[in-house]
Formats: structure tokens, sequence, C-alpha cells
């Protein structure tokens, strides 16, 4: 039996399979975060004590590619020069940075990117800090604004007990799937445990001091117990078990809280 | 007569023509700088006035592709951590940062530079900062080291006076070509100076007080008077002249300066 760990990356390109556009759901859940985004950048630029020396530097983990990239970004950097200019208040310097894994498709985040850039007051500087943001990404006490959406479920790795034990997420033999259907689940909440505390250990040290950090993932209610499994729909996951076991992989394990 | 402009972008990829294979003469170059980034990272590192809080940002201008990309950031890293090692004293936290235009192969770049980040002491973090250096890319004094090698021939456009007149920089007619020279090089030598001096308003304004810049270019002597074509061999003008009439274009203006 073997198996094999790939990086969660979305399509590349500008194509008609292409994550550029089939991105939809994800731009309606970033859409939802404007007045969050809006709301937080007004406490930032009324602290002044955070800003100085008139710098402002947002981030967007997990960025991915196409439209979306810069979807969160810009809605700050409107904010910021909104506000600035309802209360006459210079407007910060603003250092706008997009992370993903370093397989995402920069190619094409770049070329999008450098459209925010302003030269002149109100400065406007861009870039890209590729990485995973299960690692140190930033240099201490640099950045003010973190803001995520429908990232955070990409766990660092799959489960090592399942890997160890060959317990696959998705048993393509319906009793054995619901038998463990518990210890998956178990897993999956025990990685994902660990990877959230290192996540917020790391921007903990990156963050200034009165930064803020606005994520949105999905999720559902601790108190509801799963009876089937929520990582995908039934037929989507029999699909990439007959996938895998076709290009001679008996089992596939994902790194997707489930 | 028609003219076109496109960014002075090099091949992609890692293919046998690609400017990852075909950049030895460049690398050459950089080796040269060697002794001067790591005379500089010490003046840097023992002035702990410039160093406050701990950080050091270090950016290389028009770093390209290939293995090039990395050579006078890593040069810069290891002169830091062995400084620091000797004279046992704590790392600061470097943020290497590269810089090319938005065309450039980034996906390529971002592989390879992750290999430079550490998540623990000594921490090192990495980005691209996409976009031309005649304009502005970072924020207002946070960078310590700037490097660039063999990237400020490269103009921020073909000079003006020369399309607005219809004269090539290099006219397939040896009579035209060798009475127009003297109008050819103060066309580009106006240009230069013009790009040069924006190169360093813009850079004054990103280097912190006390900051460093090392730049390597190919020049000529001043007081040496050119007597033929210095942009290329002739005979690769020569091809490229005919390229160009292929294409239904009958003239090539180059932003490298001559």
């Amino acid at each position: 039996m073997a198996s094999k760990q790939t990086a969660p990356i979305m399509n590349q390109g500008q194509g008609e399979t292409s994550y550029a556009h089939n991105s939809s759901i994800q731009n309606a859940e970033q859409n939802k975060m404007k007045s969050l985004i809006e709301a937080v950048v007004v406490e930032l630029c009324s602290n002044t004590g955070t800003l100085q020396p008139g710098k402002m530097v947002i981030v967007d983990l997990g960025c991915s590619t196409g439209p979306n990239a810069l979807a969160l970004v810009s809605i700050a950097v409107e904010a910021i020069h909104a506000h600035c200019l309802q209360f006459q208040q210079p407007s910060p310097e603003v250092s706008v940075l997009l992370n993903d894994l370093p397989e995402n498709d920069f190619n094409t985040v770049v070329k999008s990117l450098v459209t925010l850039r302003q030269s002149n007051d109100p400065v406007v500087v861009t870039g890209i800090t590729p990485g995973s943001f299960y690692e140190r990404l930033f240099t201490s006490e640099s950045v003010h604004l973190v803001c995520s959406s429908n990232s955070l479920h990409w766990l660092s790795k799959a489960p090592e007990d399942l890997k160890t034990n060959l317990i696959p997420a998705y048993d393509i033999d319906e009793h054995s799937r619901h038998e463990r259907l518990p210890i998956v689940l178990e897993a999956y909440a025990k990685q994902y445990r660990k990877d959230f505390t290192l996540f917020l250990k790391l921007r903990a040290k990156e963050l200034v001091s009165g930064g803020r950090m606005i994520i949105s993932l999905l999720g559902r209610r601790s108190d509801i117990i799963a009876t089937k499994f929520p990582f995908l729909p039934e037929i989507v996951a029999q699909i990439l078990c007959v996938m895998v076991s076709e290009v001679h992989f008996n089992t596939f394990f994902s790194s997707m809280h489930l």
C-alpha cells in the first residue's frame, strides 16, 4: 500500500478549469468580511500609537490566485484611504503582502497585485510572501492586519495517527467507514488543535502590539455529532477513491480539516 | 512605420534557452561583489543604531530568475550569520526581498527562495517585490541593504527623443548609423541620467539612515569616444534588425543603456 502527499494548490492560470474561474463561493465568503475589515481599519487608523511611524502592513494568508487574491487587501486599502480622507489625517504608507504556498501560481497574482501599487502619496507598496502559514513568514512585530478567508481548514499535513495506522480518510467500504468515523474525526481535530495553536503563536510574534486578525473559515458546531463523512459530498469522495486506486495508490489522506 | 515596446524579461523556466541556463557571465559579475557585500554587512552589523530593533532588510533589485536570483542575498545572509557567530552577538531577524518586473518568472524564483527561510533562530523570512525599480517598491526607511547586479543598464523606457524623431537605435544603413551615432548616444545618456537620478531619489526614501547600496553594472570611460554601436555586437544588432523587419516593424528601440 502506498500513499503520496501533495500540496493543496489551486488550478493555475485563467482557463475554464482554473481556480480563478471557479471560486465564486469563496468570493461570496470574502464579501461577508467587508464590514469587519472596515471596522478594524478604523480602529487601527485611530490608534496613532500602533501606526507609528506612519506605516501599515496588511497581509492575506492563503491568497490563492485569480480575482479573490486581491479582494480582502483591496477592501482594507480602500478603507484606510477613505478613513484618512474623511478625518483629514495623512494616509499611512501601506504595504500589502500576499501569502500562499510556494507552488501557488504567483506569476498570475503578481500581474494583478501591481495594479494596487501607488508610487506617490498615498504610497502603497506590494509584495508576495511565499510559504506555509505554519512557519514564520514575517519579521517580529511588523504586521498590523492579518486577513485570511477559506484557508485555515488546510492543515500542515494529514494526521500522523491515520497515516501510521493506514486508516484512510474515506474508506470505500461503508461498514468500515462508519465504524472508524470517530477515530478519523478525532485524528483531524487533534491535528487541527496542534496546527491552529502553532498558527496563533507565530502570528502573535509577527503582529505589532494592537494589531488585528480577521479570519473566516467553515466550521460546524461541536455539540452536533457527525454521523457521516463531513469532508466532501459522498459522491466526490467515492470518485476520489476510485481515481486514487487507478493510479496505484490504495489510500488517500486529506490535509483538509474535517 | 510602427514600433512596439516590451518589458526586458529573461526567458522563463529551466529549459535549454532559459536565462537560468544561460547566465554564467552575470554570475561571474555577482561573484566579484562578494567581498564588497561581506564588508558592508560587517559595517551594518557593527552599527547597532542602524539595526534597531534587531531586524535587517536585504533586497536585490532586478533579481531575474534561475540560480543568480539568490546569489547576492545568499552572500549577505551568510555574512550576517558568520559575523554574529564570530562576535557572539545575537543575529538580527533577516528579511530577504527579491525584485524584478511583474513579467518575470516568479514561480521559478519562489521555489528556490523559500530554501533560504528559517523559522527558528536565526529567523530569515523571504518575499518578492514585483515592480519597476523606477517606482517606489518599499515603505520609507525600511531597507538596510540594496544589492543590484547587471540590471541598472535597463532604462525605464527607450529615449523619447529617438522615438519621436523615428531614429532607430541601430540603423541598418552604415552611413546613417555612423552619422547619427552621437545623437543616439546622447539620447541614451540623457535618459540614463534622468532614470538614475530618479532611482537614487527613490532608494534614498526607502533606505534607513546608515543603510547601504551595492550596485554593479557595465560601463565605459566617458573620455573614450565611442566610434561604433556599443550596445551589442554588430552581428547581433543586424540579426535583430532583420527579425524586426520580418514581423512588420521597421524600427526597434532598445531600453538598454548604450
